[in-house]
């Protein structure tokens, strides 16, 4: 019986402003990527959502990013290695404290936004968010794209790839960018139909037609958009028809 | 033979931002109150900070602070109570993580600026500590005044009362304010002496003349006024001569 | 016929997060509170907020607040009155560079949460508010409730009186406080009616059912809360159906 | 008789951490780059720079940056253009406001750190820059390097080359990396020499040993290292020596 997990980025409101559905999305879902304030996510969201997770049986990942509450962690920074070392230290640090108080502990980070990006391609940024996470766990697995720059650096460390059954891919297996037409997959339908054929036979068919090999252990969501739950219960429902098994990958 | 920690500020600069000489003062403390980096610090200072105290001995504090880095912590804030406490923990598991991480841990919380005042008489914000404080470690004790609300709300936490070398006292046993005249002790002699009859004898004169009792653990010294490491160096040898063993108080 | 001002809070978002529909209030108010990144708001929603409200004839305020957007400005703050002053002359001033890029300019000040409340009652606070004013232009009216400490400190400022349609007073003439029962009023009718007796009579029912007199040349709406431009929209009708005019007061 | 300027960084500081020694460089500079609050400088810093300045005729530029206060706006950042417009309209309106009210203006703009270095190269955001000071006041001059891509967006726009005395230039007028040996020039005689030079011939010396000729209306000091405010007087005296007038280029 195959088994999938179903990760979606939460706990990104800041203050009184709020960004998607928490409660409902972790109804849905099976690993919640919970912000550690850099990008978004303040203590007080934090606590509360770890214990909602803990509550429901979902994992608590540390969505670690830059420090740029302005601009939700989206824009590429030239921070030194070792104070990005630090600094994910420190946001993954405070997030497992706070998983802690609540009954749970981060089980896994995954990076954010344009740091996401950035270590797919970036030894150095890569090798700092590294060292970070094995000075704090060795133990705690990283979850990023196939073919990152994560996999040369990891040392020792546990890299995770994951899927997005929401956005198109290129043959090479990489992720059409967002400025592309066609990036993102807005058909329930369809999103779901791909989910099912990553998790059951690793395959997705790429915007030329072929066929691209993965090996996820873990599908991406997204929960800020218009419909998003709705979406997600959708990939939800259909990797269960398909006789997937949903449990966190860590 | 009578034993007395000495804590002092340390890791307050931010970014470019130097603030005080950390590592002279780590020669001559026996505990180092880490900003945590909501008044001052940033993730790569606290590193080296803990890495510094670590290779020395010398303890690690969370030096827990209201968010507020443009008044470096020293404007009260009414921060609702469960925000406080989030606060706290964030900034406790952090420094905690980081200092792990360099093979150390915290040993002790000591609240900093204007929230070490409030909770000296608020009973709110002080629970709201002390529950952040006993949701991370129950084991961790907790640096404050004498007759600090700390104490009331305690609860199975640890309270400790330090005292201030350089500061002059109340006939209560309070601290003057320092809006006051002669708030502060400036006599390098002045000040060494004070700290060897309060570690030794639980006493010092307040600014009528009259005696008052302490029970202090710790002596807080102030680390960056000029010439502060050369006062703690005072303060630390007339220790000494006393018969004064220095060790951390936690 | 008598003349009124509609006022509301605007620009309340930062980064990607957003607060209530700047847009539609825009079409049913005569003054925009337009944050200026303290508490709320950030450049280039500054200058939208500013394009759209030049575009429809609204009046445009500078929305000052403590610099605290963790807290959404609802914090009191002891900030130093030099201080005090210095920051809302930088978010005047950047707002005014701001509206006049966009072919308007600031027309009056609105201090926002915490900072507005403390103005009521704050001579000090109060005092140093109005420095920043007369700083940057004498001319610039600032809002406030009746019987503030800014009336006490203007020394030539223009400080003009403001009423609450959706709030409860007491006999005093003094907002209900929000920890009160009953301290909002939600019936939309009731609102309506309240708003045209202000602009009409100069008088509201206290909770005790007393008339209150007031003065006031705006009414503030809240903007944020469900349902909030409908009942905006509700009061805007109520004034134009008993012949209130309605335009900016500044 | 040849006019030079000399300007140099300041209101540097933040909160209670101080950078560099600004009375001091206001004595011996003729234009202040005083930093705008999004990489260093608060409000009150700004204010006290801002009377000084005005008190001896220096004039004031405005250091605009990214909003980067943990990495001193040294870390280029992938700013949408329409975002950073914004944001250096609100720092120049917010310093020429405290300005004003201190009875100068903002003479100039002077793009901070790794903001000035991305605009020499990438019209992008050079356009966004030069859109925000049009915005502002269309005759604001901006400084910048030889070469800058600042030159081909000006579009009206009045772009100022200024040179900097203790920098190692390429054959083609760059300056050499600050990653490279000898990128700074520290014998403050050679220092003086070239500044000399740079005003009277408009030439220096190459690190190949070449004559690169430069046409700089300002040169640039730095002021945050020990011996900067001996050096500038060493500059200043060294210019007026050899009959160099100097005066605000602005």
């Amino acid at each position: 019986m195959p088994v999938m997990d179903i990760n979606a980025d939460l706990g990104e409101g800041f203050g009184v402003w709020e960004l998607g559905d928490d409660l409902a999305l972790l109804d849905v879902i099976t690993s919640a990527n919970v912000a550690c304030g850099f990008h978004a996510g303040d203590p007080l969201i934090m606590r509360r959502v770890c214990a909602a997770a803990v509550g429901r049986g979902v994992a608590i990942g540390a969505q670690v990013s830059y420090r740029d509450l302005a601009g939700f962690g989206r824009r590429e920074m030239d921070v030194a290695p070792a104070e990005l070392t630090a600094e994910v230290l420190y946001q993954l640090a405070a997030l497992d404290g706070i998983a802690r108080a609540e009954g749970g502990r981060v089980a896994y980070v995954k990076p954010h936004g344009a740091l996401y990006n950035r270590l797919a391609r970036d030894p150095a940024q890569a090798r700092a968010v590294a060292d970070a996470v094995r000075a704090y766990d060795t133990t705690l697995p990283v979850l990023t794209l196939p073919g990152s720059a994560l996999f040369e650096v990891a040392d020792g460390l546990t890299v995770v790839e994951e899927c997005f059954a929401d956005r198109a891919y290129t043959p090479e297996g990489r992720l059409v960018s967002r400025r592309e037409p066609g990036a993102v997959v807005r058909d329930p339908a369809l999103v779901a139909e791909r989910a099912v054929r990553m998790a059951t036979e690793g395959r997705v068919t790429a915007v030329d037609g072929s066929e691209v090999a993965l090996s996820p252990r873990s599908v991406c969501v997204h929960g800020d958009t218009p419909g998003a739950v709705e979406l997600v219960r959708g990939v939800r429902a259909a990797l269960a028809d398909a006789g997937v098994r949903l449990r966190p990958f860590a």
